[in-house]
């Protein structure tokens, strides 16, 4: 292979980092790949530890030691992080977004794969001190949103289904009551889907009274997880207090008037916490 | 803000770039935010397309005019792809995957988003021919494998949703029969989520008899769409003929012996199409 110019070496640097959020990368797998010294790949990694951190695109972290190496973390915070959350509000408060019965359609921005990545460093930054080992959510319009989540921290997404599919073997369940709607609903986890002891986040696009989360908490416990969290990308102001104690959202929706067609929703700001 | 060394704005402009696949940057917008001309700026982008060809990460494309700028778009072909695919077969030619009924357990790789991404640029690699408009899927399993070629493409998801949810207002409904079990299922897909006459590309994690698929593809002719291709991860080799006359499958499933413990599958390779 002829040789490579450092600039050409720090570009492919950069994408395999970016890439892979939170995984450690061996000191020895990028000097053989490149054919470097490591006192030289240290050079390089500096280089992309300033640009990261200059641009405001994420902090490099070096690991020291044998099982050391190399990672990225995609922070988004501060203004970064408040300019996302204050577009979503702004495109969720618009009258044709009203559906009967007070919901909003939210559909486009869940599935809005750029978004929701950053959604998901939102998430993992307010979230890194509580170290998940695995990122729960519940079927259907959570699932891309908790999956970035879980792309942030470099962890396992398990999913949460409605009633128990034949397809993934067997299964808990529990039944939970909707806060909303007060009917009795089940919910069903694989028995395989976590290790017990294990740190489990909960990830959910809407909290309305907090049965859904309220269950999930419960379903978490009973296979053996301890929940360390939970968040979700809105939360209506009202019921209080909820099904679930301690939770984190990201956007409050404080009305939604059918009559009017008016839409009150707010994001919780970074820095204003 | 102080002059910024050239490595570290390349640092910068892969991460931008690929992080958005497929996204259009105008050359203007890199460089204001780095404060250089066009063209020292095309030279930062040569040396960013060299490298990602040098080893193998995808291409840099510009687009000439008033309209045009440059973006990633991350092909995976050749020897990366068939060794992702390689090892998803060994993967799930394991006994204790077999679940009754002759499924398979696949929610572990489903749910492994590093894989998916993987996995959701060899179907754009592979689709990239039909130019989709819209990528769209069936819920619960298949959405953050539907949601990578989404991202691989820079197009929106849409999700088909079993029976039909208050949550996203009015929507169009079809009956299908499923291909292997025989029952009458309804899918409905929400009115606003396609515009007539976009092109939509469906994927799904598995095709027995293909009657999931079938379903989808009335349902999206049905608000006005064309389809422009199937692609599944999975698809068992019996039944022949599929209720879908032409798809793409990554792996084919030729048999799950349930006494035996064996499962039998392989991957459609790179350069054996």
């Amino acid at each position: 292979m002829e040789k490579i110019r450092r600039v050409e070496r720090v570009v492919a640097l950069t994408k395999l980092l970016v890439d892979r959020p939170y995984y450690l990368f061996p000191l020895g797998h990028f000097s053989d790949l490149f054919g470097i010294a490591k006192s030289t790949l240290s050079e390089d990694l500096l280089s992309v530890k300033n640009a990261l951190k200059q641009f405001g695109l994420g902090a490099l972290e070096t690991v020291a030691g044998a099982a050391g190496g190399v990672r990225f973390i995609p922070f988004r915070e501060g203004l970064q992080a408040n300019g996302i959350l204050e577009e979503i509000s702004t495109r969720l408060a618009t009258p044709d977004r009203i559906i009967a019965g007070g919901f909003l359609y939210m559909s486009d921005i869940l599935f809005d794969w750029h978004l929701v990545v950053q959604l998901g460093e939102i998430f993992m930054t307010r979230f890194a001190h509580a170290e998940p080992d695995y990122i729960m959510t519940v079927e259907t319009k959570g699932i891309p949103l908790a999956m970035m989540v879980a792309r942030a921290f470099n962890k396992p997404l398990v999913i949460v289904r409605r009633g128990s599919k034949v397809t993934e073997g067997s299964a808990v369940s529990i039944n939970y009551v909707t806060g909303s709607s007060k009917r009795i609903q089940t919910m069903s986890l694989p028995k395989r889907a976590i290790h017990p002891g294990s740190k489990v986040l909960v990830i959910d696009d809407f909290m309305k009274a907090g049965g859904t989360a309220r269950g999930m908490i419960d379903l978490a416990n009973e296979v053996g997880g301890i929940v360390v969290g939970t968040g979700v990308l809105v939360a209506t102001a009202q019921p209080q207090p909820k099904l679930v104690d301690d939770f984190m959202t990201l956007l409050i929706l404080d009305e939604v008037d059918e009559h009017t067609k008016k839409v009150t929703i707010r994001p919780v700001l970074d820095g204003l916490r």
